[in-house]
This record gives structure tokens, sequence and C-alpha cells, in this order.
């Protein structure tokens, strides 16, 4: 049996999967702040999925999927800024509680794993698929015959810095028109400038309610989206491109904006046509489990999880 | 020994390759036009590499770089254009002639395998390396740990039809400001409009007299390409970017312009100061054989080379 956990900003999401696949059981919880936080959380976590009948003697791994920049192979989390993080061996602080091997892996990348092997079964080989989270910022993962894949410097996938637009709103990396100050979530809400529980929700009813402002912004949201996409197929030639991400929970509203969008940057363009992005892209079943199921991946195999060799069936 | 042919739009490139990748000869010819004027080039171009003083009877497998769509593994070329060639199975057509395996890839995917290859001396394991081809149009090949990647669909590094600017010059393809649009031969010499022989050449002059016009599309040339740049390394994570086709002549002017352009875009930005872009983008030296001596890796392998296994020199 493999454990996974997604540790995000505000919860973190456990999985207990079977050698097959099988999500055994699935337990959430808040996410602690800071570096003692979040141990305490991994902690508490794995406690609680045995309280829900898993048998935690029979745990092999542990994989933890996080915030922040996470070198290949490493057990070293930097900048998981959301959670509070500036540094933590957070391997070296679980695994002796633990008494299993235990792997961290940037949150991005675990659940581009995981999206693929539920996708796919872990039957991936061959397929390129994107996994572009909007989230708080955006970034996508890449996974290649079911392998992820990171490139040398681990920024593949970075689409979120890239300028899609010289008169665009000022991104906080300090360039203009970046997908991320277009379509991410905390340049929505500081462009929105009201205060809301959910500020990408609201800017998106006021935009239904004839807003202008908003309309504006939901317009540049939809825009960053199809820019991502676009960019991941024409430069990767990804076969897929899954959009998750909380930004995602906007379900039909975000997809169908997105697909016009897509439309539109084809209707003159016979060669964007040719590339059929609209059948392309695929939104991530909400409630999905892919963060913590690829992390489970990640732990399995403690570098690179090759899920080719797993057996993954939907939970 | 390997030959490797790069049949370009007006002259061919040929080269003959020991098996430890020493280049033992070298001929440039003009292209013929159309599906027989290709054939008769590549006939003709194997028989002057034997009158360079090659043994033809030790040849043991041909490899053609031609412009066009060539499918994985293919025989077929379509779409051409400029050799007047809308669709031909070259193999077909000369491996009876030459009696020994040959094999065809696109001009720009078998420079990315040469250009790899004569960088490295064939241990390019590890590193992913991205060719930006600058010619009449732009598009990109990726060579990641010695082995061409060219995606499911063969659109991996279709760059040039990237938009990066909504309100830049109308592409050919139908959208507007895409790579191509802002950095391409062919939309260059349309949007000069003064008839020249070398019409990039003419409007950097021009844009060094004082012309604005020719300053802004020079402008728009450094744009494109260092926008091609940085997609290439944010999304691929593309160690290095080797610039090369026609307007790579241009030389240190091209080069330091697009310098400016990486170091104007980081100037803001601590990250994307961070990926360090002047120093990861080189140019193609100048008369470099990589096209052919890429083909010819091609050809050897009949499919994607494994160039990991060559021992490639510069010649």
């Amino acid at each position: 049996m493999r454990v996974g956990l997604d540790v995000g900003g505000t919860k973190t999401d456990a999985v207990a999967l079977a050698d097959d696949g099988t999500v055994l059981a699935r337990v959430r919880s808040v996410t602690g702040w800071g570096p003692s936080g979040v141990v305490t959380t991994v902690l508490d976590a794995v406690g609680r999925l045995g309280r829900e009948g898993v048998d935690v003697s029979a745990i092999r791994s542990v994989g933890i999927g996080m915030p922040g920049q996470v070198g290949p192979g490493s057990h070293r989390v930097v900048h998981a800024v959301n959670l509070g993080v500036a540094e933590l061996d957070l391997v070296a602080a679980v695994e002796p509680r633990l008494g299993v091997p235990v792997a961290v892996e940037n949150d991005v990348k675990a659940a581009a794993l995981g999206a693929a092997a539920l996708r796919t079964g872990g039957d991936g080989h061959g397929q390129t698929m994107a996994y572009l989270n909007l989230g708080t910022g955006i970034a996508a993962g890449v996974v290649r015959g079911g392998r992820l894949w990171r490139g040398a410097r681990g920024t593949a996938g970075e689409v979120g810095h890239i300028s899609v637009d010289p008169q665009g709103p000022l991104c906080r990396c300090g360039q203009r028109g970046c997908i991320e100050a277009l379509a991410g979530g905390a340049a929505i809400a500081r462009r929105w400038g009201r205060p809301a529980p959910l500020p990408v929700l609201a800017m998106m009813d006021a935009a239904d309610s004839g807003d202008t402002g908003a309309q504006a912004l939901r317009r540049d949201l939809m825009t960053g989206v199809a820019a991502a996409v676009r960019i991941l197929v024409l430069t990767l030639d990804a076969d897929v491109v899954v959009v998750g991400g909380g930004i995602s929970a906007l379900g039909d509203r975000l997809m169908e904006g997105v697909v016009a969008q897509l439309d539109a940057s084809a209707e003159e363009s016979p060669f964007m046509r040719s590339l059929r992005l609209p059948e392309r892209v695929e939104r991530l079943p909400a409630g999905s489990p892919a963060a913590a199921f690829g992390a489970a991946l990640v732990g399995a195999a403690r570098t690179e999880a090759h899920i080719t060799q797993e057996r993954a069936v939907h939970g």
C-alpha cells in the first residue's frame, strides 16, 4: 500500500492506494502553517488514514506533493510561500516518524503524474499530457509516456511567465502580459480589487451581471488560459491539456470561455484549426484525487515515478 | 560511411561521414525544382561526393533533410512548397538508384539533430537543446538526450505560430502577432516591401541608417526571436537554444539585438534574470554542416537517430 498527500495552501488531501492503484481511503484536513505546521499535518493525515481503516503497518511508502521548488529526487522544499515555508527538509522531518521511505514533489508535478495515471489507467506510453494548474499562480506539469518530465533545471512547463501581450497588465514577476498576470488567481483578485472570499467567482458573477470591468478581467482569464493551451500544444506537442487547480472549479463557465477563445483564434487560421485544440482540452473532474494520487506514485518510486508499471485505477 | 543531404530551397549541401563522425567530403549544389528536380539533385549530389574522392561503394546509408512535413519513419514528403513539391515519396524514387537504405526527415529536425551532435560530440545525454530555425518561416527542432523529439503529431517546436502580441502584424496563418509574423523572413520581406536580393539584410542596413520603418521591423525581429527563446526555455526547459537558418547569417547584429531584448525583459524581473537566457542562446556557426550532418544521422538510423552512440566530430 502506498500513501500520497497533497499539502495545499489551505487543505491537505491524503489517499491510501492498494498495489493495483485502487484508492482504499481518502481523508482531507486543514493544512498547518509554517514548517512545524506542515510536518504535523503530514503525520496527522497518515494517522487519520489509519482511523479510516487503513492498516498503517502495510504502508510501504509516503509521497508528498506541496507547493514550492523541489529538486529532482530531493528532500528539500524551498519557497513554499503559501505554507509559510522558506525552506524545509520534509523527508528528514517525517521519515523517521513514519518509518517508511518518503519522497517530496512539487504539487503541480505530482498532480500532473496523478492526472495522467487516472486518465489512462497508467497506460500513457507514447502520449504527452500537459497538466495546466490554474491556481494562485499558473504552471504546467508535463508527463510523457507515463513519466514526469521536469527538464534539466526544473522549469519545464513554467508557462505562467510567458508574455503574450506587451501591453498587458504588469505581472508580479516584473514583465507585462504574462499568462499568470492575465489568468492567475492572485492577479485577478488584485485587479478585481474588491474583497470576496472567492474573488475569481465574484468577478465571473459580476461579469455575467454586466460589469464591464469584470468582463475585461474575464476576457483576460480566457485569453490567458487559451494562450497557455496553444503554447503547450505547439511547443510540446501535448496530445491533451488537462486543466485543474482552484480556478478550474468554475467548471463549464471556464471551459466554454476557453474553447470560445481557441475557436476565435482559429477562425481565420486553417493551421490553428488543424490542431483541433478545443478537442484536446479537458478539465480535471471536480474533487479528483489526482494530486494526492500522483504523490503516492512519486513516493512509490522515490524519484521519478514510472507509472507505466503501475496499474492505476480510478478511485 | 554515411551520407547526409540538406536539400534547401536554393542550395543542397551534402556530406559524407566516416563511422567516427568525421566529415570526409562536402559538396554544395543548386537544388532543382519540383519532384523530378529534387530527385535529380539528390542523385547528382551523391555522384559528386564520389568525384570528391568518396568511395561510393562504401556508403551504407543516405539521409535527406528537406523542407515540408515528413512523418516519423516516413518516406513521404508533403507541402515542400519552396521546392515545388506537393507530395513526393523520395525514398521510393531514389533508394533503388542508390542501392542503400535512404531516410527522409524534415530539414529543421535534421538540423537540430546535427547541431546537437556537433555541439556535444554526441554526448548530449540528459541535455535538452532547441534548434531555432530563422528562415522564410520559423520553427524549432528539439533534441533531448541526443535524440530527436518530434511529439506525437509532429508539431513539437512549432513556435512560429504562437502569438505574442494581439495587436501585432497579421500572420499568413491568419492569427495576429505570431512569432513568424514578427521575425520570419517572408513576413519581414513583405512588410519591408522594397525589392532586394536579401530583404532582411536590406532592412537591417536601412535601420542602421535611421529609417524608422526599418527600425520598427528590426525591433519586431528581435522581439520575435527573444519570445521564441523564452518560450522554448520556459516550456521545454531547453538548456540551450541554438539559432540557425538564413536570418542567422546576420551574425552578431542579430544576436546582440536578441540579447538586448532578453536583457530588457529581465530588467524588472528577477525570475527572468534567474533563467540567464542570454547565456543559453548560441548561434550556429556560419557554414556549419549541421543540417546535412543531422540528415546523415537520420539515414544511419533510418528512424530517429540515436546520436548518443555516434562519435560526432566537427568537420
